[in-house]
């Protein structure tokens, strides 16, 4: 109990004082504690997070889907046609109202636009320089300066604690895997997010690369998250912190194993310094999951109430 | 140099003394000395290794082929039809002529019948139970016996020095997770392969399960292998290893990176200890990628000269 103990005092400390913060260090303490009852060796402490609106922020709308937004307004001069052609008029226009009536068809045009047909290595650079110069509507700041400050915390304690940390999003894999490392310290081969198709090209200079492909190859979210964890990491988690419906399951798929389990969800209550939102929310929405976790017991994180901090740049 | 020159005494003892292990240890003492010009930080370390030929033996046929025909032989009384149906006849009268005329078709028919339609706890405990029964046709040992020994000092040699060890294989990611820690020292999570496509459905006692469906995702071979590292480990290897033209994808891939790489092929040279096959084998074909590896002077490991041991059930 010396290691949760310790982190009581030190390793959490934008966390109140409550239910939450007891659930955690419980946890923890029970499965490092040697001969406890709930002990699981350090190989086995696999820990999954959510990262849109778990680890960052996701409104007004999701990050990457600024990215995407901004790369087709910084494309439209070489489209002279996207002027008049849906949804691209749309976007260019600023009606996300007419852009949000084009639908998943509209997405997936966007999506292929503005994250295929370059390599890897080019899409990373575009979102590295589109991450330097955005600023959150709202708040001003980088996006990547809008972590929350207790997720960082709680990420580096498991870490502290033998877990081996690691995202599950629904986002794209190649666009968190950009600043997943310097933001969380959460390497790019522990970064699990929807993927699409590549192929293996040679380079105009006669060097191989991988082209980015507009076909969708899996999207981890909702019943695609135990399908990415399974095919990623290979083993089931024992830890899993989510926000929304599209993690229920993955925190359904964590419980059901053997052994001592956490399972977590950050409620966006703080409409002051961050936002309030959950069942009616087109973005995040929160319902489903949240009946669950009060059915099955799971960790409920009032952000209001259990987070003395929430941005990672707040003072 | 002093981590280099200790393992040269002791950490490669099964590698003679010469051109493949000279390259070995140059390498690795170039990217770990602070202030070299090839140093590497440890978390970009990364060492990716072929199984089959690779880690293990792949003659007189696949080991993952070899559990497929015995899961059929296995099968066979729930199904009688497959007395009458090829490709399983075959199979069943041991006529491996007919069945490999059977050509892709067939294979893709057996792999469905013994590698989709169950669970993929209920596929990790066939494989288990197989792998503790089945004995190789020529060697008598159980499979896990016949890894090689030089590649096992290799794979803790890598890792002692800060390189984080994968395995990238045309072989299914479900199969060789149920052996690569144990054996290998290898996590489930750093376990590259060929992966099918799994559904999240709820169970018979109402806990939800992951169903291993009839429907392959990646192939992870050739052109594949890149595209594989690219989707799970998501940095290009600086160290890989293979043994056939499957590799080659994979060893340019690592070769067009900046900075130190390191590209090696075991070349199976002995007959006498295991087996001598290259550029006409149906299983394990080294060909294009050896032109390549004279060409380009990746490290080609001949197996007779620079192997003292061979298996590490060797004496």
């Amino acid at each position: 109990m010396a290691a949760a103990t310790l982190a009581q005092a030190q390793g959490l400390p934008s966390w109140n004082d409550g239910a939450a913060k007891q659930a955690i260090l419980r946890f923890v303490a029970d499965v490092t504690t040697p001969g406890s009852a709930g002990f699981v060796p350090p190989g086995e402490r696999i820990a999954v997070f959510d990262n849109d609106g778990t680890l960052w922020l996701e409104q007004p709308i999701y990050v990457q889907f600024a990215f995407a937004l901004d790369r087709v307004k910084a494309l439209a001069p070489k489209h002279p046609e996207w002027k008049t052609t849906p949804p691209f008029d749309a976007i260019l226009r600023g009606d996300m109202k007419a852009f949000a009536a084009s639908g998943e068809k509209g997405l997936m045009q966007v999506l292929a636009a503005t994250h295929a047909g370059m390599t890897t290595e080019e899409f990373s650079r575009e979102v590295a320089d589109w991450l330097a110069k955005a600023r959150h509507p709202r708040f001003k700041q980088p996006y990547e300066a809008l972590v929350y400050q207790p997720m960082l915390e709680l990420l580096a304690y498991l870490r502290e604690n033998g877990f081996k940390t690691f995202i599950v999003s629904g986002g794209g894999v190649e666009f968190m895997r950009v600043f997943a490392e310097k933001v969380y310290g959460i390497p790019p081969e522990q970064v699990v997010g929807s993927t699409g198709q590549l192929a293996f090209k040679t380079g105009a200079d006669g060097k191989p690369v991988l082209l980015k492909l507009a076909k969708i190859d899996l999207v981890d979210d909702h019943a695609g998250k135990p399908v990415g964890i399974q095919r990623f990491i290979g083993r089931r988690p024992i830890f899993a912190f989510g926000n929304s419906d599209g993690d229920q399951q993955m925190l359904e798929w964590t419980a059901a194993g053997a052994g001592p389990r956490f399972m977590g969800l950050v409620h966006h209550t703080d409409a002051e310094r961050e936002y309030a939102y959950d069942r009616t929310s087109s973005v995040g929405r929160l319902d489903k999951a949240l009946d669950e976790a009060g059915t099955r017991g799971w960790t409920v994180v009032d952000m209001k109430r259990d987070w003395n901090k929430v941005f990672a740049s707040d003072k």
